[in-house]
């Protein structure tokens, strides 16, 4: 924990902000030192709420002339303990959510660290245009978060993370100086590429305040519920519908049996597109300039398939409302295994061509230490990200997954690197592990990011702690 | 000028290396010393060529140990006097072009510093797969290399730069570590970003020794030939093909009439594939599963701009053969241009939106420098990246080109930055651009990048004096 600012201090600070930029209301306090999931609980002394970039490099300038460490928050949507004070300031951005500037000819715009993830998709359609970044708490989480964690979702495979549809940044550096990174420019080799270093970095380097966005020419899509008999056949069903499809494959969400289940006993109003006693399903997204091509592409890529044994059944959802329907499905899940019961969640991802192998090892490493297991696993294929779960359900006779978890999640990283694979797909390190990959990661890659940190945040008031120690 | 290293030192490393590691030979060493369009000369005392990661490591750490610079170089083709050495150990990676591993389910492969991009573009397709960057010396800049400059190219619109095109790299530190990141992970969020770091930084952080390629399913392309009437009708061409073929959208390259005048006259065999007097022509390619629905897409796309009075006129290659002499007029270019007299050239990005502007108002400002200025501007529009050059005849009367150099580039440069945009797109920075970008660029950049690079490499021995001086 990070000790408390002098009273002094937090005076001063407040009359930087103005009364509207601060607030110590212990209710508020209390919501901002509380993630998403609630499952840990932080302190601050004092939520700043600057409202333009220049207060905020006044308000980190202060910081660092009295060395008060800083926790940058956007939505609060983070699950490894990033965004959640500790002790610091908490620096909420929700005030600085502007659109500075559309361009449409340029395939760009600008906007502020606290606009939402919709608000920026929204901007992108009013322009005509596309911003493909895709995720659950799409309402909610801001664009500083999803870029300083480098964000993942469901169009990974198509159009890339985060860190690939960002142009240029505007960026307070831990001294206080304001960074004008921000550029519409594809293509710009002037020097090392500071974006993606605060790209990815959860506040530690410098607290972003905008971003210039990559946009895309917009697409109609198709989509299918695929039945599958094993991993294998989604691995190589990926393969032949690429083979047939392109690039025009904007999503391939693997979802297991057991999954499908749970959502339609938990939710209302949902059903299972296609019963089957088959244990995969896979839900495939192609998209194209039309929806009769994509729809026409989607068709050759599954007759393709089906010749080579690869899929068991499928259907080609006919509507909007019916491709809906499959999406609501995949994103329940989250939810649904909550109510089945105590799950222990891992987002990892593998090397495409190795899931299959994964799976199989994996289990059966969890199964030698918690011999009932089960498990969910879900995710996206072309990615290699799978989050996996091992789940007990909520009235198991004799619980045990709780007194296992430190086995079973070192079981799952250990088994996770032997793969070749990350321990850290998408929800980043934060504070959470942050000393189990000190522990997995080559050394001079943990040696070169405290160098890093060391060499720009020197009195290490940036979010301190989280990602590397220093 | 780096200080030649003491003889012993020499000694040690000629012992290290081995016979087959290493050269003296005058030849070789004025060989390594000169770049690709041999417009200035450097100097090296040895070519250190390392045939192993753990070779390469321990040729470092003894630089290291005695403080000795060296430069990698690759295929020696970089524009910006980035890989040519001056007084330091030229570190060659021509001896490692293993192919190390293909996974094409995983769309990657893994190739060592020194191959050729033709190489790896070869082995992509023998994996039944598309390594999309192409440019116009792939059959000699290496892998290496390419990543060291960010290499842009002709498909950067669609695929990106270099640095979106790897998935992991394998580094020598300046210490001599190894780092190895060599991952085929698509997502990956454990810390900083170290290959981004890596990738553009031209060699002043660490020797890149390998690198895991991102592969993409193959595609087959569509090309048409247009004429249009202004830069702005351009540029509007671009967002209305766009709008009709989304993204697949791979290349659409300004062309300016006096150029395909140029290449007629000087490239035997070529002819101007539709005769006009309108000042510009964009070759346009459209890539998708098959080549039926690329040229379909295509058709429509140019019916929509014709309807909307973009286009002149247009010719959608009949055959392979056609569209291969559009792009053989295209590629002909800087060539041409240097049979026909002096040119001023630089490499230059604004935002796509900015194009015509910038042009008519960097012209005004060079004639207002030099009032018989001709100007030859091409290049890839999709990126806002231009190829802008001051041109003079051979035979000119009174030549004055030379003399107004330093102004004019200065010109040029503050006229680009006017628009916000870039004095190096995609060519980089080396020793060439060092200075004039410490002007140019925002203080907190330069002051962050020499920050990195003072924390990585304390010693500064990795190519000093490119990029930042320290």
């Amino acid at each position: 924990m990070t000790p408390p600012p002098p009273p002094s201090f937090l005076t001063s600070l407040k009359d930087l902000l103005g009364p509207k930029g601060w607030s110590d209301d212990p209710d508020r306090l209390a919501e901002a030192a509380t993630p998403w999931r609630g499952t840990y609980r932080g302190e601050t002394p004092l939520i700043a709420r600057p409202a333009a970039t220049a207060e905020a490099a006044a308000l980190v300038k202060l910081c660092a002339q009295h060395r008060v460490a800083i926790t940058p928050q956007g939505g609060n949507t983070g699950l490894v303990d990033g965004g959640t004070p500790h002790g610091e300031i908490c620096v909420s951005m929700t005030r600085m959510t502007a659109l500075r500037e559309t361009d449409p000819f340029n395939n760009s715009l600008t906007i502020e660290a606290g606009a939402t993830l919709v608000a920026a998709q929204q901007a992108a359609e009013a322009a005509g245009r596309l911003f493909p970044l895709s995720l659950g708490s799409e309402g909610t989480a801001t664009i500083g978060g999803l870029i300083s964690t480098n964000a993942g979702g469901v169009a990974v495979l198509r159009y890339g993370m985060m860190r690939d549809l960002i142009l240029g940044l505007e960026v307070v550096l831990p001294s206080g100086e304001v960074w004008d990174g921000l550029s519409g420019l594809r293509k710009n080799n002037t020097g090392y590429d500071l974006k993606h270093l605060f790209a990815g970095a959860e506040g530690t380097l410098g607290l972003i305040t905008a971003a210039t966005l990559k946009l895309f020419p917009r697409v109609q899509a198709a989509s299918a519920w695929v039945i599958c008999a094993s991993a294998d056949d989604v691995v190589s069903l990926l393969a032949a519908v690429q083979g047939k499809a392109g690039d025009s494959v904007t999503s391939f969400e693997m979802i297991p049996a057991n999954a499908v289940e749970m959502v339609i006993t938990d939710i209302p109003s949902t059903r299972d597109p296609m019963p089957s006693n088959a244990p995969w399903r896979v839900l495939i997204e192609i998209s194209q300039p039309t929806e009769d091509h994509a729809r026409a592409l989607l068709e050759s890529a599954l007759g393709a398939a089906a010749e080579e044994g690869l899929i068991q059944d499928a259907v080609i959802a006919a509507s909007e409302t019916q491709s809906r329907s499959f999406w609501h499905i995949r994103e329940s899940i989250p939810l649904s295994k909550r109510a089945y019961g105590t799950a222990l969640n891992q987002d990892i991802a593998v090397p495409v061509s190795r899931i299959p192998a994964f799976i199989t090892a994996c289990n059966a490493a969890v199964r030698a230490v918690l011999p009932p297991a089960d498990f969910v696993i879900f995710g996206h294929v072309g990615d290699g990200n799978l989050h996996y779960s091992v789940v007990e359900p909520a009235g198991a006779a004799a619980p045990q997954l709780k007194a296992s978890e430190a086995a079973i999640t070192r079981t799952i990283f250990d088994t996770v690197m032997a793969h070749g694979g990350s321990i850290s797909a998408e929800h980043g390190v934060g504070r959470l592990k942050r000393d189990e990959l000190a522990r997995l990661r080559p050394r001079a890659a943990t040696d070169t990011m405290r160098a890093i940190k060391q060499a720009l945040d020197p009195l290490n008031i940036m979010n301190p702690g989280r990602v590397v120690s220093v």
